[in-house]
């Protein structure tokens, strides 16, 4: 068996499958499972890569009927049972893999809606290299204000556009303000950090628009408390080295002189999802992801199950099932896959939503759980625990408490290096 | 006053004039404060970079009459009494800045003997960089052996090169050596990771030539318990991507077919030394160091000092005095060039050796505290005492302390991660 992705999605699988009698191969790009919803606090300096990056092997290393191969999948024949590997560990490219069944969990990324142009100037937040490229950048454009002697200049390098306000842009958005803030204000001597200008962008009419609208604006006015500028029914439409353009619903534009631009909005669906549609004679949707099964497989392919951010799950009637694309989702779907090729299976896939958790900033936080809502204090305990939990490792989840604990009380982030030379 | 050089010896300039009468600018091309004694920590996944490297700003932050600039000093005019600085924060070059005292404390880097061609395939030791870049290359080794089909190939992935077998060349083959024992034996599935061979070459008769020679011979045991091999008296006379070749004392030479090779051998002084000598009208020595005075001034400039690995001092005579390229000799010299800022000078300097730790591995080291010889477990505590000790920031002590914890008891490597995306 082959499970591609050590995702959320993939690694829930081959989990589930350590007391089956099979053996599973899981292939990933990399060699680590990224806890990704921690990335934003790798790209404030708040963690170090490694705290949210754990070893696949290192995961599975107990669990003996299953191997990792670092390598990227590329293609898929479905005919001859055969997924295609390049870009293996000892430099081979198109390695051919035969397996009885397959998973695919490619995940997704951000999209720049077609300007893959903007993307230089505004990296991602889904992968590590985004997020420590980000810490770099963000950093940097600190470092350049304090030396940097013309006004307007200056201000540009104090101006950081956060490009859509879904968790991770209103994370981003409230740790570079805090950083501004608490941080690095004590540190710089030329320069008020406490002036810099955090702008989150967003193209809808409110932050977090996947949460009740009584805890967006809770969370919009924790923001606006941090000092954040919302801009809320605002497109971008264009992002070079010194600029953002934007464009408002009401038809007047906007250029705003930043030099470091967050993009966090938009999302599309793993590649594969589109190699796998096009060996299976499907199509992909308009965020590019691939239709499956109400049991998560492949039509007219009950060997191939596919989950996660690049499917989208059809209805037993043929509609769609629209399902939010976090990480609950990719683990119960990874669940019930293991269940069904375990031969456990029963009825098809239905999601099972725990509730909503967005931070904000120190104490900040609001919480969708089951209707209930909440937010300050104790939404943001909740936070806490739900992502020291699912964190993988005793050690990491120790490390990361000891450093949140520091930043509580210094209000210090600890992990706060410039990548001068690709570091 | 300008500091250039945030390393073990500006640093402790800086800090020494915290209550002087003077602002400080304390000029380096990085951000941060790498604590480089457990640079081959990071290589070997033991520790993620940031738990070494703390930002200079922090440092400072309390510390009212310094300020931090990060660029890269190029040039000195010591008429003028400017220094040049290039690769500005903010993309500006050649800024001139203006100074009343100088200290120059710019370090040292591995020598590839004159063959810059081999650094490549053979990385350095001396920056994070260079750690970060050698934990991808030994990680994507083991991990290419075991996606390797060709038994030829795959030895030289898991043929492992260390040049150089002073205290970093030691400890990076001890550290290998139990990677490949320890943690990856558990977690690769195809290929036998006890197999791998680890050399450590060195041109002179004995590892540590520093040490006292029973100690050297205990270090060499441990070392050939731990499964590496010694190769003394053996010059290496090329590296290529594939291969290491080696001379040896007796005229013969030998191939050694091997993917990854870890360059720390041969130190050059930091190319300021140089910079600085020609402005002074002096020359450098050998191995590229500035001859400085006995109280560590540059001749004819009693207004510019210049310490660390960069210098060599000369002695009341006129003769040299040799001094080890070790965090204590910069950070001794560092405090002496402060009190004489402040005006408390007295006498040459003159260095006191407190002592030399090197570990090779787990419970194993070896210390020559003023001539009280100790190996094994004992050295291994008081080398983890010392190295917790002056780490800088209590967060990063603790966390250290954590992951060494977890590694002692699990034999782990807690932050193994091969930066296949630039990471």
């Amino acid at each position: 068996m082959v499970v591609v992705g050590g995702g959320f999605g993939g690694l829930t699988v081959v989990r589930g499958l350590r007391r089956a009698d099979c053996d599973v191969t899981l292939v990933d790009r990399e060699n680590y499972h990224l806890f990704q919803p921690l990335a934003y606090q790798v790209a404030t300096g708040g963690l170090s890569a490694p705290e949210i990056a754990t070893p696949l092997r290192r995961i599975l290393r107990r669990q003996k009927n299953a191997r990792v191969v670092m390598a990227e999948a590329t293609g898929f024949d479905l005919e001859r049972r055969q997924v295609r590997l390049d870009r293996m560990a000892n430099g081979a490219d198109g390695v051919l893999f035969d397996y009885d069944d397959l998973v695919v969990a490619g995940g997704s990324a951000y999209s720049y809606f077609g300007h893959d142009a903007w993307a230089p100037n505004a990296p991602e937040l889904k992968s590590l290299a985004g997020a420590l490229d980000l810490r770099s950048r963000i950093l940097s454009a600190f470092e350049a204000a304090e030396v940097e002697p013309d006004e307007t200049a200056r201000r540009a390098w104090l101006t950081f556009v956060v490009v859509g306000a879904g968790p991770t842009g209103v994370e981003m958005a409230g740790q570079i303000a805090e950083l501004a803030r608490d941080v690095l204000h004590r540190e710089l001597r030329e320069v008020d950090t406490r002036g810099a200008q955090v702008l989150l962008v967003e193209a809808g009419p409110r932050v977090l628009s996947s949460f009740p609208e009584s805890l967006s604006h809770r969370a919009e006015r924790a923001l606006r408390k941090l000092g954040v500028t919302v801009v809320l029914e605002t497109m971008v439409v264009g992002v070079d080295a010194g600029h953002v353009s934007l464009r408002h619903t009401d038809g007047t534009s906007e250029q705003v002189a930043a030099r470091t631009a967050v993009w966090a909005a938009g999302v599309t669906a793993s590649p594969l999802a589109a190699t796998l549609a096009a060996a299976a004679g499907l199509e992909v949707d308009r965020v590019g992801r691939l239709p499956v099964e109400p049991d998560l497989t492949l039509a007219g392919h009950p060997e191939v199950h596919a989950l996660g951010d690049m499917v989208v799950v059809r209805g037993n009637g043929g509609a769609v099932v629209e399902l939010p694309g976090v990480a609950p989702v990719a683990m119960q779907q990874g669940r019930y896959v293991a269940r069904a090729l375990r031969g456990a299976a029963g009825g098809p896939f239905r999601y099972r939503d725990k509730g909503n958790l967005a931070t904000i900033g120190r104490s900040r936080a609001v919480a969708d759980i089951k209707g209930f809502r909440l937010s300050g204090f104790a939404a943001w305990a909740i936070w806490l625990a739900v992502h020291i939990t699912y964190l993988i490792g005793f050690e990491n989840r120790l490390i990361v408490l000891v450093r949140w604990a520091f930043s509580y009380v210094t209000r210090n982030r600890g992990a706060r290096l410039i990548g001068r030379s690709e570091l």
